[in-house]
């Protein structure tokens, strides 16, 4: 018996590595160390030591992890995989930025049935893709082939994203205060969570993804909407605190995931204050309202499930609400002036 | 439709969250910091300035990604899911170390058809248990609920490791010498890799995970001795590296992974030396010599899917291998002195 035998190539892997080697390197920038043979990868954190030392006194590294849920299914069925990787990019540094983070570095974990060296690149240079939007590195990633655990051509891929913040730069809940004015930033679509739901509701209304149906109000199709990439906030956010450091006008912020503006927002909230949202400060994009009278779906459920339009908040001092407003529109969002900030009990409601 | 229909169990997660918290919390130290509602991880890199600055001018952050391969199919067959975590961890931060690196931090990424609290919460806390073993800290992860990419109960399990080294003290291979000495560290057994053709000779010869063969000298079955988890060498590697810190008298390591002793030493060397290892220094374990003989697997092919016993190599100075040699023991490893290292042309060769 062999190995290759057994339902592991290596060469594909190695050719995987040639193609993909290009992409990676326009992510990398001159704190990306390469070294030969190494069986980890290097990220020089202090590769300018003066501006450095000017910039953290108090370094706090930033990680996190995640996936794109079964939104990975919807990319297989299409055939699509050239967007995917921006998804799991997405997802983590959006996370990361909360904290007032800047990302440095990503890795990414691909498993897969077999390495089919074409498909497999298209979904790692979509990762690197991703890294790019959001101005961090990708130096790293495994791709494990498990012929026993993933059906052929099912996948599934995570993410890691490492950013550093300064200490006292840190998003820092107890500054929030009433009256602090609450701002969304508009989402590209659907975003990474609710895919499960999405997939059952096409499913039980046998609804097509290659039709464009009239109510979706777009020239695209509802398979093309639905894997739109999930929005990257990184790049708009880290230079809008930049710009903000000493007077540190914003005082909370969210990525808007599963669990939706309710499930999340609260989490910027402490226990003594209440997020209040104006249901009528943004329009609900005609996807959401396709989903969900197809599934006939309960609003409460829509909103717990969806971002329904928003994919990341901020909390801003109120003086400083325009200002800001016109920062990020002009880094390419779109604001909403969605609420503001009461006494309360740390919980998100709508008036 | 709601979501919980859909697949999709939110409260499960929560327990999940609850039963592994105190677990978690026993492998962070001060660096750590809990934020309410936090996004991300967060962790102090300069948690006490005056030492950090002492120990790192120039800090270099390492990080990598990996799983444990099919190993978990044999996990799942097995019912054993708590230990397979530290395979998880010891596959990261094995690949760490090599690079001279002290591991800081580790997240994992768990893919699975549905959350059953206790075996989610199991295989967690035996991450946190490597974690422990390898002195990180568990930080973060994500738990994904994929009904339709994993069969019930099937799981995926990946690892993100990062850790920090003084850019002056980072293994630099252009250091070695023709005469510098190999030392192997033995293997707790097949490690994470081989699965896939481990699990092709059981199936086609029609062995038995339960039962003691008595080809394997050992008093546990063929299973638990396969589900050994893997050996971390991170505590024992760490310390010796802070030992010699100016002398530097470890010229190269490698963390021995799929493709086995010629296909990981070899990434220690530069292109104009061999790594030359005499195969009389170390006893291969009955647990692959059995293996072997059931597969009829060719020995190269042997030498190239498994560590053959040997899970971890350091390239030392001549004058020094004594000394590393007892150091190690100490620390409860089991050293060979396995060869030298002589010009050539970067490749692996057995006298």
């Amino acid at each position: 018996m062999t190995y290759a035998a057994a339902g592991v190539d290596i060469d594909a892997g190695d050719e995987v590595v040639d193609r993909i080697k290009p992409v990676l390197r326009r992510t990398h920038g001159p704190r990306v160390m390469g070294r030969h043979g190494a069986f980890a990868a290097m990220f020089r954190l202090d590769y300018n030591e003066s501006l450095f030392k000017r910039n953290y006194t108090d370094p706090v590294l930033v990680a996190c992890t995640d996936g794109v849920g079964t939104k990975v299914m919807l990319a297989i069925e299409m055939g699509r995989l050239d967007t995917i990787g921006i998804d799991c990019v997405a997802m983590n540094v959006n996370d990361l930025i909360v904290q007032g983070a800047e990302p440095l570095f990503f890795l990414d974990y691909l498993g897969l049935s077999k390495v089919d060296p074409a498909d497999t690149a298209s979904i790692i240079e979509s990762v690197a893709k991703g890294c790019e939007i959001a101005g961090c590195a990708l130096i790293g990633g495994e791709c494990a082939e498990m012929p026993d655990i993933y059906k052929p051509g099912d996948f599934d891929v995570a993410g890691f994203a490492v950013g550093v913040v300064e200490l006292a730069r840190a998003t820092d809940p107890t500054r929030m205060e009433p009256g602090d004015l609450i701002l969304g930033l508009a989402s590209s679509g659907v975003h990474s969570n609710g895919y499960t739901l999405v997939r059952k509701i096409i499913e039980a209304k046998g609804l097509d993804l290659g039709t464009r149906y009239k109510a979706l109000e777009s020239d695209r199709t509802l398979g093309e909407l639905l894997l739109e990439p999930t929005r990257i906030y990184a790049k708009p956010i880290v230079s809008l605190l930049r710009g903000y450091r000493v007077k540190k006008v914003v005082t909370g912020m969210a990525h808007i995931t599963g669990g939706g503006l309710p499930g999340n927002l609260n989490r910027a909230l402490t226990d003594d204050l209440d997020a209040v949202i104006d249901r009528d400060s943004w329009t609900v994009p005609p996807l959401f309202r396709f989903l969900q009278k197809h599934g006939k779906v309960a609003p409460d459920e829509m909103d717990r499930v969806f971002n329904m339009g928003v994919g990341y908040c901020l909390v801003v001092r109120p003086s400083f609400a325009d200002a800001v407003t016109k920062k990020l529109e002009k880094a390419g969002e779109t604001v909403f002036r969605m609420g503001e900030i009461v006494e309360g009990t740390g919980v998100v409601r709508y008036r």
